[in-house]
């Protein structure tokens, strides 16, 4: 159906329609100038990330419900990244006249998927157009206690450096989609050049078979197979909810924490320049999933630095006082990198050699070509 | 300068350098996962606006500065329109490659003076890039006692329409600029058609000539004069948070409020239907410059359907109880314009000739073409 038919009102309404929010603190979401939300007892924390068609994705390998998922869990993920627990959300998007009503359906489901995940209620946003690609901007609003906040300044010399799960596996699924497309548009192009010639010879019982294998492509399945967790990094991250939930029950309270969305090398200079101190994390203890091993094998490409530079796991990167170490040691999800210095030490990346280098943020800057 | 050249984290410290909060619920701004916020003793409020070039604003005829003025104004409005206060915001940015560093600048200027002006501090927000043009969103927080949370659903039988300020003006300010921009390219046009046709004629001379008036278009002059007033409601629109002020010091609470963003008629029939019921408002009654009049004339409009229907006038509608009209009447700025009925009474215009006719939302359809 045409958005436009519905126009702006007619589609919040059908976006909204039937679902009642959750949270004590929403005290009134969609349909009037503003949301009101209710925080007596603790902090308000709140987050905000913008999402450009062609720049932040690709619609032609990533479908609407998994961008509506994606859009939501990378803001949850930053609630999380302060210690903190989701809310609500304010979600923003710019359409452009190709989607139509079940378009923005499937996004909304994948939006309500994560955020049903972690009890988030969605209280408003704006719908509009855009003459070009499709635009999402996504606020989210968390709680905490002001004494469970953790900022990324906190991190003291002697702390352990913590990461959950394992890196540069979205990283690796990017490159794998980017392949498969590369190899969809190649053959696509074969067969149009084939079209060609075989229209210059004047074969049109060629011309009509090509055409027809063209026409078939819409079913080109790419190869996958094994890599379906790179994939999911990619196309599903999950928040670490979980997590912060475990380092709760442990009665751990990290010093400094992030979330990893540009890649670790770059995070890690964050929280070591807002710490003013230095780290040495060793590259034996990066922890790497062997799908994300296998596919660097096969693209050629340095490990070691996918994982520290590869961006969009969305993992936490966390530091605890040196205390937590056994604790730490036999939680499930995290692992011991490496430990805070001091500042004058700098901050450097111990490999599995035993040389030193010293930490560069070549993570993804969204402002270069 | 190249903004590739400061990054995403260089243009947030440029942006923010030697800025301080100014609320006591700022708890922490730019420059972690998340801002943080402490609202004990209030409700919290949170709007958002989306504005993308070609579609909100185009930048032919409106400058950076008061592009980002503009852009947060629309949002304190939000505020405003809930009997809120303004406290806070978060800016996301999309940037195309041709903007440098200056050109943000610029819009920040914009966007500081409007937040400068009502106290609302800075704490976040996201640069990203674009393939396309400028997209820009904006949340804004504020807050207000529970007490004093005007929504769009209080109104009742008898009680009185009021609306701030004078309405249709940002509209004929768009039709004037349109105009304008038209003339501008029609001239442009001309001398490109005269160039080709001096150098079919092989009279370089005159191609030379043409060449150099085509140079000095840049300094175009548009014709605005005795039209301040209309460019000023289009491009510098000033949220009525001394309308708010004026309310609060005579005691009157509104029963509804919202803002007028996309025309009175729209507006009208929201506070209606939230609020289940009807309404008469007079033709007679509602506030009109005698620019806009003027201008309307010009255009040969009719310029009640520009005053009910135009949009982005950034006005507050209310309704008070019948017994404050002697207190609305001594306000400045704040005219009556009708009252409320039963909802089965219809939601009516009176013409200055008596006729009746019925409320149509025509107000501007950001979905459609």
């Amino acid at each position: 159906m045409d958005i436009a038919k519905l126009g702006e009102f007619g589609l919040i309404d059908h976006l909204t329609k039937g679902h009642e929010n959750k949270n004590a603190s929403t005290v009134y979401g969609v349909g009037d100038d503003c949301a009101v939300m209710h925080y007596p007892d603790k902090e308000v924390l709140v987050t905000t990330d913008m999402l450009m068609e062609g720049v932040h994705f690709d619609l032609t390998y990533i479908d609407l419900q998994h961008l509506g998922y994606k859009s939501a869990m990378v803001n949850i993920s930053d609630i999380f990244a302060m210690n903190g627990t989701p809310r609500q959300m304010v979600v923003s998007l710019a359409l452009s006249k190709r989607f139509k009503v079940e378009d923005i359906d499937e996004f909304y489901k994948g939006l309500r998927m994560a955020c049903d995940k972690w009890g988030v209620d969605i209280v408003g946003g704006d719908t509009t157009s855009s003459y070009t690609g499709l635009a999402i901007s996504i606020t989210c609003i968390g709680e905490a206690n002001k004494e469970d906040i953790v900022y990324r300044s906190g991190a003291k010399e002697t702390d352990l450096i913590c990461v959950t799960g394992d890196l540069g596996g979205a990283y690796m699924g990017l490159q794998l989609l980017e392949r498969e497309k590369a190899v969809y548009y190649g053959q696509v192009e074969d067969i149009r050049k084939k079209i060609a010639e075989a229209k210059r010879d004047g074969d049109t019982a060629k011309v009509s078979a090509l055409n027809e294998e063209l026409a078939n492509m819409r079913n080109f399945q790419p190869d996958f197979a094994g890599k379906e967790y790179l994939l999911q990094r990619q196309l599903q991250p999950e928040a670490r909810g979980d997590i912060i939930a475990k380092l709760r029950e442990a009665g751990i309270r990290p010093t400094a924490m992030m979330d990893i969305s540009d890649g670790l090398s770059s995070e890690l200079m964050h929280i070591c320049e807002q710490s003013h101190c230095g780290c040495r994390v060793y590259e034996k203890n990066i922890p790497i999933d062997y799908q994300t091993a296998v596919m660097a094998e096969e693209f050629n490409m340095n490990l070691t630095t996918c994982a520290m530079n590869g961006g969009e796991d969305y993992e936490l990167l966390f530091t605890v006082p040196i205390g937590d170490h056994a604790k730490i040691e036999e939680m499930e999800g995290v692992k011991q990198i490496g430990y805070i210095t001091q500042e004058n030490l700098g901050k450097f990346l111990i490999t599995r050699d035993g040389q030193e280098f010293e930490l560069k943020a070549q993570g993804w800057n969204p402002l270069k070509d």
